[in-house]
This record gives C-alpha cells, structure tokens and sequence, in this order.
C-alpha cells in the first residue's frame, strides 16, 4: 500500500487491489464496523451527469462510515462550468472551475466527482481534462465517480465481484464483449474493466467488431479478438459492455444484433457468469434470458458498489 | 392487525385502519417517542413524478423515527425507465424496472414511491401497472407515495383528520365532490378517499356531473348524486378535488365553473368542514373565502401526512 | 441586541451585525462547538432559484449545529407558485405561496429561502414581493438566501471577511465598483454590500456608468463616483459586482470591457484586496490574474458563507 496516494482515480498495484477487495468483502459482512471512523466528516458527491446506483451506493457507503454526505447535481442544480483555463466567459458558462473546486473543495474533507466524457473532443477526453480539473483546483482527496476514460468504483465493485463468485485455484478466463447499443457509450467503463482485471493478473480477451479498438493504454497485455464466438468458448465471466469508437471517436460503426450476447452465444461456454455494470438496454446488448437466469451476476455487482465505495472512502481516510 | 402485511398499498381493514389512525395521533403528540426503532435502517423514496408535501413529510416521518430517508428523483435525476417485461430496448427508456427495482431493493430497507397513471393508457393505469412492476421486482417492502389508482398516505392522513375533528357519537356526513380543474387530473386521491372512507364504515355521499362517474371497484356502497347542492345539505366532511373522466378516460368533460366550492355552496352545511389534499387551485376548485376560513382543514391535512407516514413506516417496521 | 428579532432578512444594527461577526469568528475556529443546539430541529431551505455555495454552505451551517437539513429545489422538484393575492388559478401556477408556505412553516422550525427578483416587473421586485408573501404565510422564522432586492448572508460573510483582514485602527476605504457582464444580473448583492457596508460604519464609495445608480435606499451615505479610476485610489477593499440598470429597470446599458477590474485598474490601489461573491465571469467582471492573485478574497468569502449562516441560525435558535 502506497500511504501517500491521495485520490481514487484508477487502478494503482495489484497489493492495493488485493487490500481494497478484502476490505470490501469485510465491510460487506458488517457494514457498520467503521461506523465511527468518519464521524464529523463531509463527502461531497458532485455529479456532472446522471447517476443511480453510483449516487445512492456512494451515499450509504459514507452513512456506513459515519460521514454526512451531500450529493450536487451540478447538471441541473448548478450551472455549466468552464473548464478552460484563460477562457474569457463571455458565453453560456457561468463559473469557472477553478472557483468552483476551490469552494467545494474547502466545504468537504472528501469530493466524489462524475464527469463524462464530450465524446466530440478526442484531445480533451483521452487526458480526461474535465476530471483533471477538479484535481487541479480542489485541493482535497477526490475520488473518481466516473470520468471520461475510467470508471475505478465500477472496477473495483467488478473485481469484488469474481472474487466472491470464483473459487478455483486456477486463473479464470475473462471476456470483456461488445454490444450493440443505439447510442454513442463512452468507453469509461471498458477501459477501467481492462485496466483492473489485467493489473489484477487476470487473463484478459476482448472482441469486439472491427474498428472498435479500445486505446492500448487500457487493453495492454489483452487478447484482441473480433471472433466473439471463438472468444467466448470456455469463459468463466463474460463482461458485456457497450462503447463507441475511439478510432473514429465517438461514432457508431455497428449496431450489428448478431453481437448481443445470449444463451446462443454462450453455447460454448457452460460455465461462463455474465456480468454488467447496468443500466443495461434488455434485448439490445443482452437477452431476458440471460439477466434472468443463474449467469446473471449484475445484481451482486451492484450490491458491491456500496462495499467498494465504502473500501475506498475508508482507505483515504486514512491516509 | 394481518402480522403479515409487507406492504403500504391501498385501504386493507377496518382494523387496520383503526390502529393506524391511533398510532398516528401518538407520534403527533410525541414525534420523537419511537427515535431509536428505525436506527440503521434506510428508506429509499423514488419519485418518477413531482411531490412536495409527500417527499417532505415522508422524509420527517422516517427521521422521526431514526432512519435515513434518501430521495430519488428519476423523472429528473435518474432516467426513464421501462416498464414492459420482454421489451427490445432500442428506443427512450434507459433501464429496465426489472434491474433498477431489484438494485434499489438491496439498497434500502424500505422503498416508498410514487409513479402517477398515463391517463392515456387506460388498461394499464387500472391495474396499477408501473408501481405492480416495482412491487413484483424490488423484493422489499413498499409503501405507496401514490400509483395510478391510489393516494393510501394520504387517506390515511384524511382519516385521522376527521377522527381529530368529529367527537360526536352520531356518524359523520361525508360528501366528496368534485370540483372544476384546467388539467386533465388522476383519480387516485379521489378513489382512495372512497376507499377509505366507506372501509371505515362512514356514509359516503359522492356528487359530481354526469359522466364523472369513479371506478366502481372503490365506490361501491356510496351515494352518487349528480346534483351538489343536493349532496351537501347538512355535511360535516366536504371533501373537494378534481378528476378527469374514468369513463372517457382522462378527458376533461366540465369546467363548469358553478362546481367551484365557495360559502355559497354551503349554505345548508352550517357545520361543514372542508377538505382538500393540496395543491388546490384557488377561486377555481375551491374559493379563498373557504380556504381562509374557519371550515378549512387543509392545513391540519398536510400536518397529519408526517403522522400518517410515521405510523406507517413505524407498521412496516414491525412486520 | 433585539432579542425578538424573528427573521433574517436585511441589515438591523451595528450591535447586531457586530455580534453575528463575532459569533461567525468563533465558529470559524471551531464549527461544533455548538453541535447539540439544533439536535432535533429541522430547516427547510427552499430554492425558487439556481445555488451552489448558498445551498451547501447552509446545509453544513445546520449540519454543525446538529440540525436536520432538507434541500427543496422548488424551481425543479416542486411546481410553479402562484404569489398574487386572490388570484384565479386557472393559468400555469398549481399552488398558492399561501398554502405551500403554511404547510412548510408546519414541517420546520426554521425555513430559509432564495427569491430571485423577475427584473421585468419593478414595482414587485422593489417590494420584495415574493419574499415577503414565504415571510407573510409560513408562520415560522425566515432566513433570507437571497430575495429581490439583498442578499444579507452573502453581506454578513463579506463583513467577517473583512474584519479578519483589515487589522489597521484606521477605517478601511472600501469601494464598490460595477464589472460588465453578458446578462441581466440582479440587484441584490449590490444593495446589501452597500447597506451592511455603511451600516457598519465604514466609508463606502460606488462607481458605476452612468445609468447604473443603485436604489437610493440602499445608498445613501456612500460617495457616488462615475469614474471609475478616480474611485479605486488608495482603496483598501474593492468589491466588483455586475448590476442591471435600476432606472432602466432590468436593462444591459453598458458591456464597456474597460470597466473589467484588472491589476492596471489596481495600479493606484497597492494595497487593495479584491472581493467577488461569485460565481464571477472571468476575463469579463475580474482579469484572471486578480482572481489568481494575492489581491484576491473570494475564496475566503465563499468559506465565510459558513460561518455566516451558522451564526444567523444559530442566533435565531436562541430567538
């Protein structure tokens, strides 16, 4: 454990990992065992986009730990910010965020932010400039509720997840898969899944249609495979997801049906548990049959959002 | 008392009613007498539709007895959700309220919620689908914060307003009428308020114009009379509130403005106190010489939703 | 000290001023010192308007005193009020300020509560007509979080603000100043720095455009100055705030980018601190390398916004 790290952006070491896994499935047997450690301590939840289970899961975790948090939906509640340093607002942007991260950051011990990506500034986005900001300027410890290019609490609650699922003493076999959608999907969630699930050690094979290249800073150390029926055989968990092009950035190239996953799909893969990190389009990337049977993991990946925002909270409070 | 009720849907037995009126006027002379009962527990309230006293009453009543009431509003801060099982996703809605039920029920202890009726989709709205789909999918219990058909809250706070007021032995009169509106309103305040009404035991006169008819499933066992000078001679309750039409379901049929409930309308109720759930649209429903009048029970109404949803929450609790 | 004092809405005395000073400081230093006054007690903080720092930093002023806090975002969540006494409800408003005012003074012991001013109907606006109709029919005591015409929490902050910096036995020349803007800005922030400003004592010049003289209610006793340069000598303090036309009422008469406050404006101030309430304009109200610079004081007012509310409350808990 490196005991200077400061933030929650993204996957660090496979020991921190490790650390914040066990401490995720503790407090998921006793939830209130740290109910005293934040007691007196402020979260606040900021939210540049909509948000369910990472609002409510990041509410209970710091009510777990004794923390008073207060969710902004800056999407609706504030105003639009400006991100750009130098800009001369003279437009629609009504504060700046270097002011804005500095007062927020002054009313909270912790700020949880969520910031999508534009999907139209390519630059902006694979430097997670909006995100960046508000570490540039807040001056406190921030944790990522999803930024343009990484989902870590989404991760981390994945992780969780085959941790408890898989008990044998071999390594799993893990795919992440394309899906088709009808909208342009960020690629946050793919990347960070990549990006745990190889630094955790796991074997890792992607597919995808062609021209859905994830960028190689995530899919390193990766299998890239565009067969998904050959990619699929003999997979322990299979993680659907959706995500626009980062080659051709933010478009749709295919919304081929053939790619949702169903039984059919899974015909070779007999043990396969299918995971997603949900809202989910039924019928679109993935069967009712599929989310309704027994491979179906997205519940307890959504229960586990708790117990990693709860690991993670806990973790930079001490540090 | 049924030991087994899960739920806070609709009127279920006099009994039942009766212990929840006298719980109710406990905790209104002592709010905080049973602080320690909800401790640790959590009660998600889900709004897909506006509210103002039921978010906010609803919210005391849990704090009141220690829970943390957390609020969603997904008609705003969440997204649209799909309600039809075996639906192909590919059009507005976001999420299937077969997933998001399911998360939300392993969030919270309790959920309470309101989903308002189409008024375009009569079959559906007369079987309470959407909230039936929250029921049949969250796996908790679940009080109704008002569903396409029903407003049990806020019966049951009509209920204990009346018991405050009425200390004669004699059966109160009771009169629902209905009165003029611009919009196109649902029946759910109004059929609960039969419901409840005639469930304990009281004579329901109901008037309104030809064609306004309610649903026969919560009238039955009350006069309909068309004439409303007829109906609230020698009243003691006048109950006032709009609806569209059942039988041409969701039109506006009337806007007679003789409807409207003014001193004038009462000329041979002496006694009568009048009732409406707010938000009431003054000089068109009802006249300001009324609401700021010695026969205005609105406001105590209003009070009477903490202690409606205390006594609730504090049942639900015990089952 | 007037010890009956009910609400907080304005600037009352030196004697009082001073003392919320005073009680701001001391909660500066140690925010729950006070932590079980409010336990029990409930404010509702109700927005008819947009607010970021408003909102947060009154919920953490409650929080510190232990009470319950309950965000209500009237202008998103509720519905439309209806302000005009004996209005027809017939058009787009579903609610009376009468009923929904009394309804929340019967849920809160304290209720706070922003009312922007339409700047398109004077005559209302310089009553503080919607202000004055929560204050009116709510029954309970009333925080103003910014109404038409002032916005005292905001002022009481800017006061502790100065009073920490300005250690000289000297009086402080303090100057107001008008910055260009791209939108019709209300009046209040200006009106209340100038009412607290000189109602504590202190020497207050305002400079402006021609066209821009603030209402003279709020005013007199200040030094009025058209030229800008001419009123920024020797300045110790100097608050820069965009305004409409208060003659032309509501109207952008000037966007003159050289009333843009920057170091060049300073050059004859060296000791001159820069104040804003924000959010603030940058490059359009303040240059960047003020509001990154030493000069400036915004952050420190934005974190007094804390302190200044938990004083108020906390002297209207002792009311």
């Amino acid at each position: 454990m490196n005991s200077k790290l400061k933030h929650f952006t993204r996957f660090e070491s496979k020991e921190l990992g490790e650390q914040l896994i066990h401490s995720a499935l503790e407090y998921k047997l006793d939830p209130k065992k740290d109910h005293q450690k934040g007691a007196g301590k402020r979260i606040g939840c900021i939210f540049l986009n909509p948000s369910l289970r990472t609002r409510v899961s990041t509410q209970l975790a710091a009510l777990n730990l004794g923390m008073e948090p207060i969710v902004l939906n800056m999407d609706k509640e504030g105003w639009a910010l400006e991100m750009r340093d130098g800009a001369v607002m003279n437009k629609g942007t009504v504060e700046h965020i270097k002011d804005a991260a500095a007062v927020l950051g002054s009313y909270f011990d912790l700020l949880a932010i969520r910031a999508f990506p534009t999907l139209t500034h390519r630059d902006e986005d694979i430097n997670d400039f909006a995100f960046g900001q508000f570490l540039k300027y807040s001056g406190k410890p921030i944790i990522s509720l999803e930024s343009a290019i990484r989902h870590p609490l989404q991760s981390l609650a994945d992780q969780i997840t085959m941790k408890e699922i898989f008990a044998e003493k071999r390594k799993p076999k893990v795919v992440l898969t394309w899906a088709p959608h009808i909208k342009a999907i960020p690629h946050a969630v793919a990347n960070s899944f990549a990006e745990w699930t190889l630094g955790m050690g796991h074997e890792l094979t992607i597919t995808h249609p062609e021209g859905y290249e994830l960028d190689q800073r995530f899919t390193k150390g990766a299998t890239i495979e565009t067969n998904q029926a050959k990619a699929l055989e003999e997979a322990d968990f299979v993680y659907v997801k959706n995500w626009s092009s980062f080659n051709d950035y933010g478009k749709i190239l295919s919304t081929d049906p053939s790619w949702m996953l169903t039984e059919d799909s899974l015909s070779h893969a007999p043990k396969a548990k299918v995971m997603h990190c949900l809202p989910v389009r039924r019928n679109v990337e993935l069967s009712d049959e599929i989310l309704d049977g027994n491979r179906s993991l997205v519940q307890t990946q959504a229960q586990n959002r708790i117990f990693a925002a709860q690991s993670v909270i806990s973790y930079l409070l001490d540090s």
